[in-house]
């Protein structure tokens, strides 16, 4: 429910707003609430609109509803859009100023839902590509719920093309790429001993100690990619040890994550932070999320950042564009708002930025300037 | 209940055992048991012994027996040993085998209170010192139970005096002075930051790596008070930094454990830990356990050490002696049993220990060689 309508009418309301207004399209989906694992009222709005539409095969799959056309074109442009939101922050209820919307979800990325809806609606038809839109469940929690990986592994047909565009907000930049991050957890191991003869013991801290001043002195280096440059990072984002306050600790861990550039494999990436953590007694990778490579090169990706003499920059963040990359389709981010207000209570979007995203993907997939 | 007797037969073989088998009264002694706080049955058995000896002015506060002579001597010695164990391991039952008796407080220290009852009831009337024997609860936990505490803050008449003896097992050597024993725990603050962009905060345990790094590296030395040479000890007992997989920590806690000479003063040795944690946000010293000086140089520590002719060493660990210390009364540990058995399931006495400790503190009372 939310500002009082019950959730049937504002789930008509979402399935029935034109979308030739897409800062009200956006606010009709920003009212119909869809916190991660409960989107099934955006997901059913979603759907209806689609399958009111002629020429799009539209597939339910949990949560996660697909579109696609059959025109016959050579290539295949994915589209994709995530339908659910973090948990409300006092901003459940939209609300359009002039010319701005605000609520949750208005940026991420109900504002790129709406998009999506209108492209599927009024220009795949039209295009040069054959399409698929994605709508899909639970991003913004752990990755064992989230839709695109459900696709990918039980329905790889319905997320295949030769490129995708995620609209994520990047606030009409083109985000190409995104970093990796790895998680690595050491153990150090000891012997208790009483603190009053430390020498009949090994201290697990002390241990640890240089090898936590090697990883906070590590300053990993911009890489460039594409002609983009990728800040990394390595940051201690755990120590635990410590067993009474009179005993020689016997154990001592220390988690690291690594955020690397697409220059490096993962298996680059992982093999450094082992060599900082050298003389640990075991070393575990406990967290994967593989980095996706710009792409520049990539004809479509040319052709879409040329076409639309769009700005690019890599992303820091990870987001789902390195799950395309890793499944062999190049991916970038693209979408209507501004990805710092992302998951704060002065979430909003401008009508510029929803018709100004709209505008470059219409031109795009119907092959002329905007 | 020990042995399947009833407690009540177990206190009443304890108060009625000759004193001159002192591996037999102190078999009777671990037959009662006395786990820390629950130490009435040996408290009674102990307070009835040295109540049916004249001469002896005995009084009794919480489970605290103190038994004192009158003889209008110059000097008093205190004479004092816990009666508390730690709990059993598989050993509360007394068992003797030749010359050894092995069971829970053999060495730690029933033997020293068999020692002591012996030194009441036969010898003390005899002594060129007034005496007082101090029976005390709790030694083994937490401060706060400790009967010796206890003694001196509400009746300080009764642990007042010129030197005093712990029969701490000891072996029989001499364990002169003891280290002190700080607890300091030192904050480091950050801000934190999604570890994508870690430059946006300020890591907490990066920032506690160096300081980590200068203690696991500082040995303190070793010093030589009154020819004593004391080993010190510096060690991290924890370390704490962490709020998830990718969020930059923006605290980590570091405690230190510094076990110093008695030629240290402890605001010496505080200034010291906290010069090596400089660096740090805060700094509190949570815990104080003052040092005792050896006294090797005071004249009734000399004539013991000089009459008996006893190995010296320092004591390491920390015990009452730098309570009565604190107190300005100088004071030792000398006892019966091997210190390294104690709180083990080995734990055992030799009677040849038990009878060379009684032979050398009477020896000390009458004021003649053993």
């Amino acid at each position: 429910m939310s500002g009082g309508a019950p959730l049937v009418e504002l789930v008509a309301a979402a399935a029935a707003a034109p979308a030739d207004d897409l800062l009200g399209l956006t606010a009709a989906l920003v009212a119909v609430p869809s916190v991660s694992l409960d989107e099934e009222a955006l997901a059913g709005a979603v759907e209806a609109r689609l399958r009111s539409r002629p020429g799009l095969d539209v597939e339910r799959v949990g949560l996660n509803v697909v579109a696609r056309t059959h025109l016959g074109r050579e290539r295949r442009i994915v589209l994709a859009g995530h339908l659910d939101t973090v948990p409300a922050n006092g901003n459940a209820v939209p609300r359009i100023e002039g010319d701005v919307l605000h609520g949750l979800g208005a940026a991420d990325m109900k504002s790129g839902v709406a998009v999506l809806l209108r492209l599927a609606e009024e220009v795949a038809a039209e295009g040069r590509f054959d399409c698929t839109f994605v709508f899909y469940e639970a991003e913004e929690i752990a990755d064992e719920h989230n839709g695109l990986r459900k696709l990918f592994a039980d329905r790889p047909d319905l997320v295949a093309g030769d490129f995708a565009v995620l609209l994520e907000p990047t606030d009409l930049w083109l985000e190409a790429g995104c970093q990796g991050s790895i998680r690595l957890e050491a153990t150090f191991c000891g012997r208790r001993a009483h603190t009053a003869r430390p020498w009949q013991g090994v201290n697990a801290v002390h241990r640890a100690a240089p090898v936590l001043q090697r990883l906070a002195e590590y300053q990993p280096e911009e890489m460039e990619v594409d002609g983009l440059r990728f800040r990394q990072a390595l940051q201690v984002v755990d120590v635990r040890g410590g067993v009474a306050g009179n005993v020689v600790p016997d154990r001592c861990t220390v988690a690291v994550n690594r955020r690397y550039a697409p220059a490096l494999t993962l298996e680059e990436a992982e093999a450094e932070v082992r060599a900082l953590l050298d003389g640990a007694d075991e070393v575990a990778l406990t967290s994967i999320s593989p980095a996706a490579h710009p792409n520049l090169t990539h004809a479509l990706v040319a052709e879409f950042a040329g076409l639309l003499d769009l700005p690019v920059r890599p992303k820091l963040g990870w987001t789902d564009v390195a799950r395309f990359s890793a499944h062999g389709v190049p991916a970038v981010n693209f979408g209507p708002g501004d990805p710092e207000v992302s998951h704060t209570a002065g979430e909003h979007v401008t009508r510029a930025s929803v018709e100004g995203c709209f505008a470059a993907l219409a031109a795009f997939l119907l092959g002329r300037p905007a």
